[in-house]
C-alpha cells in the first residue's frame, strides 16, 4: 500500500487564532492524543513575538511538557534566528520549520521582511538547525495566491524553491495560507517544484477556505507529494471573522486517503475521538466533517 | 475552455429531507434565482408519495409555476410509471429523472423495489418520456456505497449501466447517495462505466457527508463526467440529524472548475448571492464555504 506521511498541525495553525487563551494543559492533551492516534511528526508550537500571536506565547512551557518520544518528530515554527534560538534552547524541539512568503506584501505583513528576506531567513534557519544537530524544513506560504497582491505566479514559487533548495532542507512545502488553491494549480505547481527540486521530498498544507482543501490534497497527492499537514478538527482560522476557515482536517484527510487505498498510519476512530474532545475544550462543532458522520462501513460489515 | 455541465437540484434533493415544509413561492424564487446564475437544467420537484416526502407535495404546483424558458430543461424526479404519468400530466416537465439503486435492501427502503426492478422501472420510465416527446436519464444511487449493504461493487453499478443504456436514456448519472466516496473510487467506477455504455454521458452525484464532496468532483471530472450535480448553498441532508449532510455546494463546485479553468456557464457571484437569501429563508447559515469567505482576487485584482 502506498503511504502519505501526515504532519498533525493543530497544536500550531490549528490554535494560533484562537482568541480564547487555550490552557498549556489542553495544548498538552491534544499533542497526547495526536500521538495516540498514531501521529509521528507535528508541529507543536511556534516561537514568534507573543505579542502578535498571544496564544503561542506558552511555548517553552508546551515543550517542557512534551512526552519523550524517541519516535515522535517535534517540529517548532520559527520566523527568523531569534525564534530558531529560543526553539533550540529548550531541548525538545527537533525540527525547525521556516516559513517563506511567496509575496512581498504578505511577508511584510507576517513577519516584516520581504519575500527574499524571508528566504534568506530560511537558509539562515535551517542552518542552525543543522549546526545545533537538528533537521530544518521550510514551507512557502501563499503559494497559490496572496490576501495582498492575489493571484502568486508559479515561477516565483519556483525559483523560491530552487533557492531555498541550496540550505539542504529535508522538506520543502506549499501552503495555500488563503485557501484560495484549485487543484489544476495544485497539480501543477506540486509538478514544477518537484521538477525543480529533485530529490527534495514535497510537502501540502492546504486550508478548506473554499471548500476546496480535500480535491487540493488528493491533486497534491496524485502529482507526488508525500507529506500532508492536516488539523485534528479542521481546526484554524478565526471564529470570529465570519471569512475564516480552518486547516483541512486529519480526519477528513485520512478518511479519504485510507478509503482510497493510500495508508496514513493514523487511526480514524482515535482521530474522531480527539476531534470531539477538541470540540469539548474549545466548546464548539468543529469543521470537520467525517466526525460528524456515521462510520462507514461499520465494524462488522453491516451498516444499520 | 473545456465545459463542464451543472445541474442544479436545490429545489428536489436539497429541500427534500427539510422537516420545514418550504412555501411553494419560495421554491420557484429558487428555482428564479438558479436561471438568473446561469442554470440551464434544474431538478424542480420530485412526483413521489406525499406522504413519504411531504415536502416534494406541491409538486404540481411548484410546476404551474416554472418560468417559460425554452432555454431551461426542467427535470422531474419519478420512481415509477405512476410517477412518470403525474410529471407528464404537469405539461412543464422536459425530462424525467429515474433512479435505479445498487443494492436491493436500499431499492427496498427507498422506493419499495428490488434492484433489478428498480432498473426494470427506470427503462420503463425513461420509455415513457420518449412516447411523450420528453427526454429521459437515470441516477444510479449508491453507487457507491450503501447505509444497508456497505461496499457495493464496481461490477455490480457497470452492468447496470449497461443494462440501463439499453433504453437509451439521454445520460446515466453515478450517485454517492450517502457520501462514502471517495476519489480513487470515482476514478475508477466512471471510467469502467464509461467504457461500458460508450457514448452515454455519464453525470456525477456527490453529497460532501464526510467532506470528500468536490475532490469526488475533480475525480470524477479528470475521468470524463461531463455533468456534475449540486445544490446551492450544499443543501441537502437533514438538519435534525447530526450525522446527515449535503449535497455538494454548487458555488464551491462553481469556484473550484472555473478556476482550474473549466467553464460551467454559470455566475458565481449570483450563485453566492442565492446561497445568502436561501440561508434567509431557511434560517440558517448553509454548509457551503465560498459564499462564507472573502473574494478572491478581488474585481480590481487587489486583495485588502
Amino acid at each position: 500500500m502506498p503511504m502519505i506521511e501526515m504532519v498533525e498541525v493543530a497544536p500550531r495553525d490549528g490554535l494560533q487564532n484562537e482568541k480564547t487563551q487555550i490552557a498549556t494543559a489542553d495544548k498538552l492533551a491534544l499533542i497526547e492524543r495526536a500521538i495516540a492516534a498514531g501521529v509521528r511528526r507535528m508541529e507543536v508550537t511556534s516561537f514568534v513575538n507573543p505579542r502578535a500571536v498571544p496564544q503561542m506565547a506558552d511555548a517553552e512551557a508546551v515543550c517542557a511538557g512534551l512526552p519523550e518520544r524517541a519516535d515522535v518528530t517535534y517540529i517548532g515554527l520559527v520566523m527568523n534566528a531569534r525564534g530558531a534560538a529560543r526553539a533550540l534552547a529548550t531541548g525538545r524541539i527537533d525540527q525547525l520549520g521556516a516559513v517563506s512568503v511567496a509575496t512581498d506584501t504578505f511577508a511584510m505583513a507576517n513577519q516584516g521582511q520581504t519575500s527574499d528576506g524571508s528566504v534568506a531567513a530560511a537558509q539562515e534557519i535551517i542552518a542552525m538547525a543543522r549546526a545545533a544537530g537538528k533537521t530544518g524544513q521550510v514551507t512557502i506560504a501563499a503559494s497559490f495566491g496572496c490576501p495582498f497582491a492575489g493571484e502568486v505566479a508559479e515561477d516565483r514559487v519556483v525559483a523560491m524553491a530552487a533557492e531555498l533548495a541550496k540550505a539542504d532542507p529535508v522538506e520543502i512545502g506549499l501552503a495555500d495560507t488563503i485557501g484560495v488553491g484549485n487543484p489544476a494549480h495544485v497539480t501543477s505547481l506540486v509538478g514544477k517544484v518537484r521538477a525543480a527540486v529533485p530529490g527534495v521530498p514535497v510537502r501540502v498544507h492546504f486550508h478548506n477556505t473554499r471548500g476546496t482543501g480535500l480535491a487540493n490534497v488528493w491533486a497534491a497527492v496524485q502529482a507526488g507529494a508525500v507529506t500532508v499537514d492536516a488539523a485534528i478538527g479542521g481546526l484554524g482560522g478565526c471564529p470570529f471573522a465570519p471569512g475564516a476557515a480552518g486547516n483541512v482536517s486529519t480526519e477528513d484527510v485520512v478518511y479519504m486517503l485510507e478509503r482510497a487505498g493510500i495508508g496514513t498510519g493514523l487511526d480514524l476512530a482515535a482521530l474522531i475521538a480527539a476531534n470531539h474532545w477538541l470540540g469539548g475544550v474549545m466548546d464548539r462543532t468543529l469543521p470537520g466533517m467525517v466526525a460528524k458522520a456515521p462510520p462507514f462501513p461499520k465494524q462488522d460489515g453491516a451498516n444499520q
